[in-house]
């Protein structure tokens, strides 16, 4: 087979990555300045100082509605003892904002004026010099200095600019970033695909575009281009002649896109980082061709975020000459250690939320390809690559990807995922005060585990318990012996066999899968579901071995529901919603309850009652029953052991 | 006199008026929803949730470069005894990203591949099942929730969007500001004026606008209308008329504009909000005319500022169903006392940095009229009205206004201001980790009080001690006694006698003043400018009765310039750049030395040592001289007592 590859073999840690290229280009040769007006200039930075070409104010001004005055006419006045002053030479009324006439220093307030004529006036409290009095270059003063270079202008500042006089500033260009996707396999975006087995929606070039232009760059970007070494290289060398500052490649997820990244940036230029040791963005290229920063993007989304984030960010706002925002971080206790390897930088997304004293972040799937790990995510940590993993019993520094409000406003919920806490997320958005339901789907033993652990605010659970014919509460005794919980019912739902669309085999019910050749597909040993399924096979009379398929798992009901579709099993047992997903028809078998556990001591938190609260209105029982496949007659309810469905 | 006027004596807390308002409109009737292309919808709100269209991937796909093989086909081999694999059904070549051929359900990495002959492969360890596979919804399943409602998109979540099939989605509307400034004595920064006095540059509007616009605001301005109750009206109707969600009336700082905006709310609507128990901002109005929020900005630009910072943002949120920005806080220990009012939020700017162990925080001036206030601010502090002023001794609350790294980077200079410290701001501002310069002016003496009590890094001093002849040393005996510092000199700078442009009384020297009509102005006791004018006098023998004028006490260089400048005075002490800020000439008449006092405490400090090492570079050596009236002989050397000018 083919040996020319491009194996990262000599990856560099993020830091040394960065130095190379700033020591490899000219920032003030790549990155000019330019003149922009001033009221169109916030957000830019200054290139040079900037000082103040009028003062502000220009002139004495009253600060307040009264009269002008000389200080030294009003000593003698005070209560009962009346000074009068004439118009013309000892007073004159002003507005705020006014000039003081030429012989005024300071303003006596309307309200302390007693006026006796048209020409005379009286008060009874003598002024002190200035009072009131605006004066001239109080704000600013002509020629002063008004703000430093490197500065990043915020309103404030545009302000100042304007009172002082100055209506153009010199700013340092943004940085022209241009972006070009590449791939074969890859679609365009902007033309609405639906992309087919071996396509994938690129949308890389997009997230990259938006966090530098969050960052302050100029971005362009140009629809995928195949995978061509000319037409590559041709696009390339087109940006660089147009004065782009960086230009990006992004490869598509198949390894050919990353050969020729590597290929044109070497035919253009130099590749001086040949892979990072990070995990995710091991696969990212730097090099430069003259002055211009050429990136070579990773092709998993995550990949190339954690790329644009730890690299390009950096060199950006050193090409700024300013400081690279930095996240506010936190300490926390992870819910499971997480192992990563010495020598390289592991970034963890993490599903955090506050519960009891303590920051708890779940550790979400680390896969690269998954770019809702980042939409989910409420923080992201680097498990230093000095460090083989990193243990529960230590907090880990973690920058927060959301406010600290949001941080506070973040129910943990671990365990078994069901669609009703879909919707239930999308109605705690829209609370007075938002609540942000922080989901993670480990099944319902590891939810109770969890909140064991103290490292949730509720679990999802659905265990069924045959002997009793109860749900979860035989769990409960068994697992959370010492944790005082509450159980609040979710929902019911309806499992049942998924088949294909329009039920060619015309399937039944369970009766229906022996001696008819029909291909079954199971779930894992230990899943609720599977509990369910045997139950059902017992209750039948149906031996396991007469099941064609009982042996091939599955480990979660999207799984199930994509062989039926891929024609690799008849049917599978799983929920009404993952049969709903891919389209596919649902031969219902059976009901189970699915609830919420909550531990006592988290019921009196206020996120914790809008959840409760919320369940029990008949608004969102009827979006639960709109799902299909749910009954809501126990919804919002508090559960007691030997329930059961609550027909008794 | 007039007493028809708008005095606000039914001030309501911030909090209440917000609630007003939030009581008397209906926010979904106001602020609709629309679609908008998702890859254009960073930054917008959500108005519903989001489920996904597609899968991602939608395919099982090879997450490794290899070969596609069926796990079971391989559990047999070992190392030493290989399995073959023949090409096309049991084993096919795949690329990252590629679909996994119908028999495959696992990849084996391309560098673990024998490859025997073209048709088969050789493996020596056995997959296991979804090795190095990418399963159909591994990301996003189809149908299920990608973000719920009210969410602000950020980039990733466009990412996830595209990724889930989702081209276009609906947000809310950006909530339309219109600001209309007013004014007479206003100019339009857009005709960049040259203000005459009675005449301001209209800047509020931006900072408004951009305040807003940086909240997600779609903003739209107009040039100021002038004092004109039907103009403005016809401004305000327009605005309505067109759809605008929220309608800014920013007052002139003219109490006649203010006037008209109350006016112009009533006849349109009603205003609910008479003006808000803060200060600066205290003359905020709120109204509504149906559905749409019409807002009095005070004129004054650090009120207008609180005003929209406290009131509109957090109407914008509430519009948006999201959260209001929070920003971070710190604990900050004030440098003096600070007075306010019972019943009135006061609000600080402080300019803050972190001195030893504690952030401490100097107020800044408290005039609603200072934009630069804001601008020098790294801090804003809330006095609540439940409070009469805030102690030294208990640290207040403080949000930042920069980030915490800045803060960090800020270093705390207090004493007499100097043009040469704007110049080092600059400097310091293009360190590889740029430094801020926080000064306050304070005099000199204010500066060793500073020191004493811990709460700057360092002090800029010219203190000038007749009977030693010496600089700054003979006060630190006497005010720091305890404290141990180092003497750094900043410049030996020229004090003069400031003259009008050309001077045209011809002054050559001190002796001018006497018998010759020439009115002069003086600086106020204390001053190291009035003590080195009272050393000269003494030195030629002139008394201070024989000088005219000598009585009139100014605070500043500025003013005693200004008062040249205005022929108030033919003459005054100060130093050159005072005379070169308003044009006018200057007649050398003394050197003095101005010196950095640094605690030795803070020498290690690495934003001293910059300051110091700055000090010593001929190139800022020559910055410093390229003012006009500096020499820099002694510029970032150690001082020592009795060492004068040097020149012994």
């Amino acid at each position: 087979m083919n040996s020319d590859r491009n194996i990262y073999l000599h990856t560099v840690p993020i830091e040394q990555a960065v130095e190379e290229i700033k020591n490899r280009i000219d920032r003030n040769a790549l990155v000019g300045t330019e003149i922009v007006p001033t009221h169109e200039a916030a957000g830019r930075i200054t290139s040079r100082a900037v000082y103040a070409k009028c003062s502000s104010p220009t002139y004495h001004s009253a600060a307040m509605d009264g009269i002008a005055v000389n200080a030294e006419s009003t000593f003698a006045a005070r209560e009962g003892q009346p000074v009068s002053l004439g118009l013309g030479t000892k007073y004159q009324p002003v507005n705020t904002g006014e000039p003081m006439p030429a012989f005024a220093d300071a303003v006596i307030m309307i309200e302390h004026v007693h006026q006796v004529d048209e020409h005379t006036v009286q008060i009874e409290a003598p002024a002190h010099p200035w009072q009131h009095v605006r004066r001239i270059g109080e704000d600013i003063v002509a020629t002063e200095l008004i703000l430093p270079q490197n500065k990043t202008l915020n309103p404030y500042d545009i302000g100042a600019l304007l009172s002082g006089g100055i209506f153009e500033v010199e700013v340092r260009q943004m940085p022209k970033v241009h972006i070009i996707p590449t791939g074969d396999e890859v679609l365009d975006f902007t033309s609405r695909p639906e992309p087919k087995p071996g396509q994938v929606i690129e949308s890389n070039s997009q997230v990259l575009a938006l966090m530098a232009r969050s960052w302050g760059c100029e971005v362009s970007r140009v629809p995928p281009v195949p995978d061509d070494e000319q037409a590559l290289t041709r696009a390339v060398q087109e940006a660089i002649d147009s004065g782009k500052h960086i230009v990006v490649i992004g490869a598509g997820s198949s390894a050919g896109s990353k050969d020729y990244t590597r290929k044109t940036m070497d035919s253009l230029g130099e590749v001086i980082i040949h892979g990072i040791a990070a995990m995710p963005g091991k696969p990212s290229l730097l090099g430069v061709s003259g002055n211009t920063l050429l990136v070579g993007a990773p092709g998993y989304p995550v990949s190339s975020v954690i790329c644009f984030d730890q690299l390009i960010r950096p060199l950006i706002a050193w090409l700024g000459h300013v400081r690279a925002a930095v996240r506010p971080t936190i300490p926390v206790s992870l819910t499971r250690s997480v192992p990563s390897k010495l020598g390289q930088d592991e970034f963890l997304r993490l599903s955090i939320g506050r519960v009891g004293e303590h920051w708890v972040g779940t550790p979400l799937p680390r896969g690269a390809g998954m770019i809702t790990t980042l939409t989910k995510a409420q923080g992201i940590a680097k498990i230093p690559r000095s460090m083989e993993g990193h243990p529960v019993d230590k907090p880990l520094t973690t920058e927060c990807l959301v406010s600290r409000q949001e941080l506070e406003q973040t129910l943990v919920c671990v365990g078994s995922h069901d669609n009703t806490l879909d919707l239930l997320a999308n109605e705690l958005m829209d609370q007075e005060e938002p609540i942000t339901l922080a989901s993670t789907h480990v099944g319902s033993l590891g939810g109770l585990q969890a909140i064991k652990r103290g490292t949730a605010h509720l679990g999802g659970a659905h265990l069924y318990d045959p002997q009793t014919k109860d749900y979860n509460f035989p769990f409960l005794d068994k697992y959370l012996p010492d944790v005082n919980v509450q159980v609040v019912n979710l929902a019911i739902r309806h499992q049942g066999l998924i088949v294909p669309k329009g039920n060619p085999k015309n399937i039944k019910g369970i009766n229906d899968l022996t001696g008819s050749g029909l291909i079954f597909i199971n779930r894992q040993r230990g899943a609720g579901t599977r509990i369910l399924f045997d139950d059902h096979l017992q209750q039948a009379g149906i031996s396991p071995d007469q099941i064609i398929g009982y042996d091939h798992e599955e480990f979660t009901h999207m799984a199930v529901a994509v062989n039926v579709l891929s024609g690799t099993a008849d049917c599978g047992m799983g929920i009404f919603a993952a049969a709903k997903a891919l389209d596919l028809d649902f031969v219902p078998l059976a009901r189970e309850r699915y609830d919420l556990i909550i531990p006592v001591a988290h019921l009196e938190n206020n996120k914790i009652q809008a959840v409760v609260s919320l369940l029990k209105t008949s608004s969102f029982q009827e979006k639960i029953k709109g799902l299909g496949g749910y009954e809501t007659t126990l919804s919002g309810q508090i559960m007691r052991p030997g329930m059961g469905l609550g027909e008794k």
